[in-house]
């Protein structure tokens, strides 16, 4: 008898963006008129077209394809060597990081790489994760069975949860106690805070003491505008010996659609197997995408490649621009408006303090129904987001201006 | 302290392809006249341009990304609906086939799925699967913890393999003993058969009797030219309560390249919880497919799109034909040669005796030193693939003339 996975039954409902979801379908369909004006600033999609090189690339490769000669079949699954080297080279070994070509693994998303990492990762690992968080890292733990049940609040048994508040700038301090693999998220996703050096060395100076592992998710690191700010993890010293780090082109290239992000592990980076002995986990996750994963397109790996050229560097800095000058924008407002706004200097998204006795859900529908925006509870990504809205920078200007006006006119 | 998954470190090396690799390596640098005469019918990959209604359909969709109003960001993650109706539509319910539009799950590849899969099933189900097999379904299951060992042959212990020979049609029977998961690969890679409706439906009555699950990889359907041979196992009555399919784009529209397939997870599929209850497996890959993935390139759903229009299903049709008459191309020069050939008329590839006491790698050795040519060792697919080569249509027609030749000229 064919059994499941069980830990699958663990996973609480895929509660927060469905119910975001059904709210505003209800809200619309009983305001057929005020639907109209809705404007969305919950999920964190890019709004804005492809940048002209990406689409000149593409449009080259459609070509190649077309023709006996120049067409491509099966690629490396760990990504084109000519796609890897610009990552590398533009990444990392510019800005005087030592990244080999060979450490890069190109992929179809950061979701699927933060999912994928675990494989490689044994069963038994005390896993750390930010409260707030980015729920993939969450439910990916929970579906490798590496966390108990859940309790009333949502909280799993096993997991670490490492609070994050104003007072620590909502990053996380490393614990008193021994953790083996810490997801951490600069710039943040909910909260759009940034990790700073002093508090990057104090993470790798603890994983290394404690030889644990930390993810380091940096989809969001081309929206950092403070020049002290690490953009990789790799700018700390050490964290070659520590540290896997996941970037995408989804949030600076606009390729949320197009699909395409990359893993940096180090060959220097080990961890122990069960007889003890302390092995590279490099060779593991190679054997892992060329067992697992059949390469991203060879469409999107030239569309990839055309972000790093000059024309395309300078379409994303437009880009980031743009998005930026939009969460300006929002702060903006919601400072005029008389909320507590953090995030959004670094980042694409706002974390905004509920007015006192207000609940996450009650600001959601109160902005929903007499502002017709719409955002993301803060409570839906963990219970430390409890009195907070997430605003999402990805919209067009004139939209963001609107919101801005919008909060600023709305009684609580 | 991190620990790594130790089933990796059971995988025997990744054999096969870089050891040919190595082997044409040293030959080509050898003889480097020889060299330039170089054929490989190695290798699955397909040689032929991408179909021109697909080559239209990617320059549109990229002209789509260039504009805001009509740009796509995140789609689906289960893929979009258009492309799901199509595939449902034209691959099952046009041939009276009950597949639902949300029971298809587009993902960029079988490989993929063919490994994802095992995320939603139990750690305890006893694995069977064929020898010769193709690799991932047995490397897979090494990672998840599946297996023991491998032995001096590289077979996995706790693994059950089902033996392929020319007396069962190199398709496997249902065994004696129970099994909870059995993988079934028709048209087959390696050998190039095909099972039978009554070997099919031996198959879901053994699954239906003992609870198994059969996951049915149907890549090369599109080969199928014998009117009586099953296209899909929901052909089977039965089928839907216990088999998973995986399809794909690769090897019909020649998407080796771009990437997209998709998994068919009937409703009614149940599988067994720890507590003993049955549940349905679909909601259980939804979320892994809404939680590990981000869904399918725009553009390459559009591609696949562009597969099931009239333009496409008749460029889809010669491209079958041209492989089709390259590999009765190859099965005529290697009987003229007087090897014995199995598979090539349902399927891409020739599964070939090699002459009395030549083992695999000695054949390959032979035709890589004498004829030029690069097969692929039929002993790399598993024990009873010694004595056996597989031979890739996948080939212009020019070169696959050239193969038939030489093996013909061939002294052994």
């Amino acid at each position: 008898m064919a059994s499941l996975n069980d830990n699958y039954l663990k996973l609480q409902a895929g509660y927060l963006f469905p119910e975001i979801g059904r709210r505003v379908r209800v809200f619309c369909e009983a305001n057929p008129e005020a639907a109209k004006r809705l404007i969305r600033c919950g999920i964190g999609d890019v709004t804005e077209p492809l940048p002209p090189a990406v689409i000149a690339a593409l449009h080259h490769a459609v070509d190649e394809m077309a023709v006996r000669e120049t067409f491509k079949g099966y690629g490396p699954e760990q990504g084109y060597e000519w796609l890897r080297t610009a990552i590398a080279q533009n990444d990392y070994r510019r800005r005087g990081l030592e990244v080999a070509d060979d450490e890069i693994f190109v992929s179809d998303g950061s979701k699927c790489d933060c999912g994928g990492i675990l494989d490689i990762l044994g069963a038994k690992n005390k896993i750390a994760i930010s409260d707030p968080v980015y729920p993939v890292y969450v439910d990916t733990n929970v579906m490798a069975g590496h966390t108990g049940a859940a309790n009333a609040a949502g909280a799993y048994a096993k997991l670490v949860y490492l609070p994050c508040r104003p007072a620590n700038g909502f990053m996380p301090q490393p614990p008193k106690r021994a953790v083996d693999i810490v997801y951490l998220c600069s710039p943040n996703n909910p909260t759009g805070a940034v990790a700073t050096r002093e508090q990057l060395t104090a993470w790798v100076n603890y994983a290394r003491e404690h030889r644990a592992i930390l993810l380091f998710d940096a989809a969001y690191e081309a929206y950092i505008t403070d020049p002290a700010i690490p953009h990789s993890i790799f700018e700390i010293p050490g964290a070659r010996e520590c540290a896997i780090e996941f970037r995408s082109f989804s949030k600076n290239g606009g390729f949320t659609g197009l699909r395409c992000a990359f893993t940096v592990v180090p060959k220097t980076l080990l961890a122990r197997t069960a007889a003890g002995e302390f092995k590279p986990l490099h060779p593991l996750w190679l054997r892992r995408m060329t067992t697992k994963f059949n390469g991203v397109s060879y469409l999107v790996q030239r569309a990839a490649e055309a972000l790093y050229s000059p024309a395309g560097q300078a379409q994303v800095r437009a880009l980031i621009g743009h998005y930026l000058g939009n969460a300006a924008v929002l702060r903006d407002g919601a400072a005029q408006a008389g909320l507590t706004v953090f995030g959004g200097l670094n980042a694409p998204y706002l974390w905004v303090r509920t007015p006192e006795g207000v609940t996450s859900w009650q600001a959601f529908d109160h902005l929903l129904n007499h502002a017709n925006v719409v955002i993301t509870p803060g409570s839906g990504f963990g219970a430390l987001g409890e009195g907070y809205i997430r605003i999402s920078a990805f919209n067009s200007r004139a939209n963001v201006e609107e919101v801005s006006r919008r909060l600023q006119a709305l009684k609580w």
